[in-house]
């Protein structure tokens, strides 16, 4: 696999990982490592973070590149605060931007949203931003200047799969920068989907942390994200009704052109 | 991965492909050995044997193990001389057995398909029976003797998946056998999905010798069946509406208790 | 809606009801009229054929025509036997055959299902067989002179739907007798969509006998069953990805041409 | 049915049409008569006002209610422009709210549309707007003070049907007002069951003026909706793998309860 950019960063891992969930630390330091992941993002809001460096769970990250987040911000100023915070304890510009609309939900906010992008490029983060699958959104997003954009598969927690997988087709054909799917994935094959619909990542917690096994379900992922990426660049053969030549062609996502 | 066993056979490879279809020799073996494959499967009635064995296909193959198929047969009689020649040419007893009873979708024939099975396992043959994804049909082939069970996903060469998940769920439940989906895969993460539905293995053919880059997408198959093979064991997590613990579960294919 | 032309009959309903899971005969019988129905189907190994017609179910059902069923049979010495009482009992050589191959499931016993259908044909009947989706299997019944294939949408009880859209469309390009969609339809959308597939008509039971209101589920699958007839006819547009005439179409299942 | 309430307005049909594409007026007559339908949307700024009340669209459609709406505005200020030049020339405060992102998807833009919503909302208008189907965006337009919200099942003119289904669930778990689908609908299953998800209405154009007999289709648009809204009050069955009882349930869309 070719490198990951995402502003000026670079990663040869395309899965990252979030750490809510786990039964225990060394359960999920063996995931992210059989997941090869790289990048792993921690809710800032729910940190203490002094307590979190001297012995918590940034120490036990420290070989991980952190990626903050502003989960459970339901404003852009609360989560334009939560960021400038994460910045200054992490010393990182990277940024996983959330604004939530709804608790019961988790559901994005995008006019929050949107405002926190914006204000959050002026101020030199390089915002990740968690959004819904509204095409005209992600393109307003990339024009605000995110480095990435993340629309959600379906609600997090709910391990759906890509629930509309004509709205990232659309976004892919809007966006430059990279896609990544964030939410909603339930099993490896559903990585492999999105990967397979142009997603250029894939960002996931709980299929791994509340699956059966988490070490296990995160080398699936790892092997699913490389077979969806793979599988994207091969140029799958078109869908047919049968394979007689002059069948009609019921294609529903085929490869790009 | 555990081997994937068959009657007597045992094989580290989930995957087994065919030999149709590719650019040329030498992208096919680029193809088979980027896939791990082990069971390589061959139409006998397209071929002449010894021809295949003197510089022709066979000769080509001949680190893989041969899987004979019965390909192009429309009635137990053809299938069963069938399959006895290529016992003889090949010295093996391993067979995949192919009733069709339509040349235009290339359908199984269940009641000649069953016919054929009953005969050829009474005839000392490791069956592998290509059939349709009805669930009596499937438990009445392992009741015949049948090595292996393997119902198609869609119509050959269609690439359009598994189109009823929950008649494959219903024959897992149904056999004790190996049960490998055969035909209409169309690309890697339809692979993963199927291990994920429970399936032994995958057998395809078209989505790899088609696709624009084969051997890239051999690779993207190997790393889908590990996927799924090891995502169908971790467990994954239920389907919600939305992570709210009091939410509905909307689960469709679940973990298997 | 033209006439539906079974075998010798005639029927301007196109909704075939069954009479299991009623909370009681005048529910069943306002629900059989609020669809409009004029055929009901009655398994005919479940009657004290004698009581039935003295003040029970075949006295209650007096207005409609009756389409005995041989629910229950496991084989088709079964079948045949219980059909050739029916005919008797009712004098009627309409007859819904079906052959279950599982107490769990309820699913059709294709091998037996065609002995069956060809002896009952050899011996009279109008046949309308209850199969599986098995494209080569309706060929089959229909070369065995049956005068209605009544493929399952799902298993008997599961309100899935129409599992595989794919199977009916080659189906319907096979048959010349009328194509019926026979259990798995759970509500009036599917109905109609079974509908627009191509079916001649649909049968079910459970989804209205075992709706909170079945009288008014009753009126929503006439009303659903007249919608899809039409839309068929009528052509539907393509699907597209979205409506700039240079877009690629995505059309799952269009009009026939 | 009962009535839909839209604000001051109370509507005897649940379906509401638009204009565009029809061969001619009289075959968009006979399709609105045929779909029983008594709201009539117009775009606005294609029309030329004063010739469309002289013998143009408007004086053919007199017999119908109309619904202005602002397709083809691309911000808050172009449709609130638009909007008011409306209700001066028809003499109505009923608005449909369209704010576009992009003339190649005409997929609506969020954000401006809230900002025209609430500004008309505040201007007196009875807005029913045509927005994403976002359950956040959708409940903001509800607080705005919007009669009625319609989420679109694909983009205009796409004909896919409902994509995302669970969005639609969670949407109508949010709002007291109307909620409508409004554009994506191909054909007449797909009416029925976005009514069964909930919907309180269907809005659509192209499936009925483009499709081969459009007054045959106007038909089963009608039946469609009907059935779809009894259907969705008469409680469905829940979907299960199959009927044994202690099967799972797979239900994705059930009942509400």
């Amino acid at each position: 696999m070719e490198p990951l950019n995402i502003g000026p960063y670079s990663f040869s891992s395309r899965l990252i990982l979030g750490t809510a969930g786990y039964p225990n630390y060394q359960v999920m330091l063996d995931a992210l490592k059989a997941a090869g992941c790289e990048l792993v993002t921690v809710a800032i809001r729910r940190l203490d973070i002094q307590a979190s460096k001297d012995g918590g769970i940034l120490e036990v990250l420290e070989e991980f590149q952190i990626l903050p987040n502003t989960a459970g911000c339901f404003t852009a100023r609360d989560a334009i605060l939560t960021a400038q915070l994460a910045r200054e304890a992490l010393e990182t510009d990277l940024l996983k931007l959330e604004v939530i609309g709804s608790d019961k939900t988790l559901l994005p906010d995008g006019e929050e949203l949107l405002k926190a992008a914006r204000e959050l490029v002026r101020d030199g983060f390089v915002v990740m931003a968690y959004t819904n699958d509204d095409p005209i959104l992600a393109r307003k997003l990339q024009d605000a200047g995110c480095a990435a954009v993340m629309p959600l598969g379906a609600p997090i927690g709910s391990g759906m799969g890509v629930q509309n997988p004509y709205n990232f087709r659309i976004i892919r054909e809007e966006l430059e920068v990279p896609m990544l799917v964030d939410a909603g994935i339930g099993t490896a094959s559903e990585a492999a989907f999105a990967m397979e619909l142009g997603c250029d990542g894939v960002l996931l917690n709980t299929a791994i942390s509340e699956a059966r096994d988490p070490v296990l379900m995160a080398g699936a992922f790892k092997d699913a994200v490389h077979a969806g990426w793979a599988a994207h660049r091969a140029g799958r053969i078109p869908k047919r009704l049968y394979a007689n030549p002059s069948s009609p062609t019921v294609g529903l996502i085929q490869r790009k052109k």
